[in-house]
C-alpha cells in the first residue's frame, strides 16, 4: 500500500451563536493534483461543513484525501477541528450556558429581574423571587445548548451573581442596618 | 548484585499541629533476619522519624533495607510517607494556612473581629476594618505553616468569609434597606 501523508490540521473558529443555531461553513482550500503524466497543477476546491446545532469545541470533521497529491502517495486527509469563540455574555458549560449578572446589594436583597437576550435574539426577562446570596444560582432549563443527539432537547441557562457590596458606609448606616436586619 | 526487594511503603498520619511545631515519631516495626545458620527469627525494631516544622504531605522518609531478609535478597526499604490529618479549623494550602469564618451580612457591612487560635494554642484577635464583600480574603503574615528550608519563617494566615445572606426579609425591611443603601 501506498504512504499516506499526516492529516493536515485545521481550526475552525465558530460563534457560540452559530454553534447554537447550526451553520454551514464553506471552505475554500487550493490543492496540488498530478494527472497520468505526471503533470503537476493547481485546483481549488470548496469544501462543505455542515456544522449541527450543539456540536462542541473539538468535534473534527475529516475530508479523506484532500491534502495534495504527489507521485507513490497516498493524500494526506484534511480534518477541520472546531472551536469556539469566546461570546460576550455566555460561557458554555458542557450542555448549559452560564451567564454571571453584575448586581448591588440592594437589588440581591430587595428583588431583581435579569434580562437576558438568548443566542438566537429572544428576550427573556426572568424575576428572581428570592433573595440572591452569594453562590446563588438561578437555573432556567431548556434554555441552554442544543444537545446534538436530540436538538430537540436543550441544556440549562444558569445564571450567577456578582453581588457589588458598598464599599464604605457611614456609621448612621450602619446603625440603621443593624437595626434593620438584627445585629 | 543480589536482587533487592521492593520498597515497602507506609502512610504516617500527622496532625497539621504537629507539622507545625514538628513532632518525633516512634514507628515499632517487625523483620524477620536470618543468621549465618539460616535460622530465620523475629526482631523488633523502633524507627525513629523526626517530623520536621512544616514538613508537607507526601514527604518521604526511607530507612535502607529495614524489610525482612531472606537468602539471596536484599532486604527492603522500609518508606513512610507523610500525610495531613484533616484539621477541624484549618486547611493547608501550600505554606500558607486557610479558615473560613461564617458571619453574618450585617457583621459583614458594620464590623466583624475574627478570633482564631493559632496551631500552637496562641489566640489571635483580628478586627476587620473593611467592609467584608464576597470575596473578601484577609491576609495575616507569618501566621501560616513553618517554611521547612527556614523554619523561622512562615506562610500567611488567610481568612476567607461564608457570608450568611437573610433567608427572608419583609417589605419593610426591603424598604429600609432601600431608603438606607440607595437603590
Amino acid at each position: 500500500p501506498l504512504h499516506k501523508a499526516a492529516p493536515i490540521e485545521n481550526r475552525l473558529l465558530v460563534s457560540l451563536a452559530d454553534l447554537y443555531k447550526g451553520v454551514t461553513k464553506k471552505m475554500k482550500i487550493s490543492r496540488e493534483t498530478t494527472d497520468y503524466s505526471g503533470k503537476v497543477s493547481n485546483v481549488e476546491e470548496i469544501l462543505t461543513i455542515d456544522v449541527k446545532p450543539g456540536w462542541k469545541k473539538g468535534t473534527k470533521i475529516t475530508f479523506p484525501e484532500k491534502g495534495n497529491e504527489a507521485p507513490n502517495m497516498r493524500p494526506a486527509d484534511i480534518v477541520f477541528i472546531i472551536d469556539e469563540k469566546p461570546h460576550e455574555v455566555f460561557i458554555r458549560d458542557g450542555n448549559d450556558l452560564v451567564v454571571t449578572e453584575k448586581i448591588s446589594l440592594v437589588e440581591a436583597l430587595t428583588g431583581y429581574t435579569a434580562r437576558v437576550t438568548t443566542l438566537d435574539g429572544r428576550p427573556l426577562s426572568l424575576p428572581i423571587n428570592s433573595i440572591i446570596h452569594p453562590g446563588y444560582e438561578e437555573v432556567i432549563p431548556g434554555e441552554g445548548m442544543p444537545i446534538p443527539k436530540d436538538p430537540t432537547k436543550k441544556g440549562n441557562l444558569r445564571i450567577k451573581f456578582n453581588i457589588k457590596f458598598p464599599s464604605r458606609l457611614t456609621s448612621d448606616q450602619k446603625a440603621g442596618l443593624k437595626r434593620l436586619l438584627g445585629s
